[in-house]
């Protein structure tokens, strides 16, 4: 998993957060006991959390230290942890185990989720929501712009940090023996971005990251004008001078049978 | 448009209704004065209407007659009138056309949506759910399917009855120049539906109707016994004999400018 920028994550953060409303808004829980953010980021999704279930005892955890400081400032109440959720089990007690974001960057993360929902008592519920645009043209243009800049080896260090998402059909074999219902939906955004330096801002927030991050400064001016330069002329400005970014997500709520 | 069933169409009311819930729920109008529902079938998305605005004078119209009786039985109380997406325009004072699955038997739909929504008042909402399944497998099975019972005709008659549903970034180019905001996404349903035999009585309700409508009762269920042995083909059967049914749906909700 790369280093994070909580700023540069939250620059779009009313595109960020629709997905994990509409996660939220399919579980069907009244009032949880203790809630989990897993991989929690900057607290934007804890705070959905909270919001919904006010009288849940709602935690969150995550691996980057800046993203749980950036948490504890935005909810000071809460307890944030940090945490890896390659070796997470539910305590006890455990209602709603909610990831928004986060398994993209988690090796093995079919088989986790399987322990996670496991883990949960009868009636508990794991909510999760997984960006699935590695196959967009924006993830493609990364891997040529690395060409490009006679970087092939950021292809293979970017790839090894992410993994591989499968299709929904998978999800639902893996979940469903130990669910009383799997819900399973993919749904493509299309954000109206403005213009093709706000692509470029957008990916710098999360895609682009692991192939900056091996880049000193120099490097990175370098990449990013050869990426900008290739977002340019794969995506059409549209008349009113926005660009369009299809972005797609994988959601699934499973309620532990 | 086929003719239509009101009751094979609510066999699966839920998962159908689930994406006018979701459409309704990105409408950003808090009071509107007249909402439309623009073919509005049983009444299932009309129900969802009032509830949510329930102060709107909240109408409906259909082509279909057997729609229109189902639709004014479950709601009494509101107006509802035989009419024809294809030539209509919204009354003065209309703050909302809501239009749910209708659109994919509306040949040239994309210009009839500007000319909805070039006919509201400023911040006007026009919101509309749009089957995207024609290049499913189910579908790809029924034109399979034609061929095996020696009617390659039907596929002609019932492609003639679809209009062809655009990508998304040609409704954003056609509907941005009359909006304030242009709100597009794509979602894939996973629905879980109970075997094989079930796959066919949720196309039965729409996507099957092209298909049987020209033929005799002797000949629609050598038809369907056909289309039945190809989906139990197709569609592997999950370890719980339930069978995964993809099901994409474009949404978008326009405002006026």
């Amino acid at each position: 998993m790369p280093t994070w920028s909580a700023g540069q994550y939250l620059k779009f953060a009313s595109e960020r957060t629709r997905a994990a409303e509409e996660l939220l808004a399919r579980v069907p829980l009244a009032e949880p006991r203790a809630v989990v953010d897993a991989g929690c980021g900057p607290g934007n999704s804890t705070e959905l959390l909270v919001q919904r279930f006010p009288s849940a005892a709602v935690s969150g955890f995550d691996t980057s230290a800046e993203m749980l400081d950036a948490a504890r400032q935005r909810l000071p109440g809460l307890r944030f942890v940090e945490a890896d959720v390659a070796g997470w089990r539910p305590p006890a007690g455990t209602d709603l185990v909610f990831s928004n974001a986060v398994m993209q960057w988690v090796s093995g993360h079919l088989a986790i989720l399987a322990r996670i929902l496991g883990g949960l008592e009868a009636g508990g519920v794991l909510a999760v929501q997984i960006p699935d645009n590695k196959s967009e043209l924006n993830h493609v243009l990364m891997r040529e712009t690395a060409m490009d800049v006679g970087r092939p080896d950021l292809v293979d260090a970017a790839e090894a940090q992410r993994d591989r998402v499968h299709p929904a059909e998978a999800y639902y074999g893996r979940l469903a023996p130990l669910a009383r219902s799997v819900d399973i939906w993919r749904t493509t955004y299309l954000h109206v971005l403005d213009g093709h330096e706000a692509v470029v801002e957008w990916l710098k927030g999360s895609g682009l990251r692991p192939y900056l991050e091996p880049l000193d400064a120099a490097e990175q001016e370098g990449f990013l004008a050869a990426y900008r330069a290739r977002i340019a002329t794969a995506y059409p400005l549209q008349a009113d001078g926005k660009v369009l970014l299809r972005f797609p997500r994988l959601f699934m709520v499973a309620v532990r049978r």
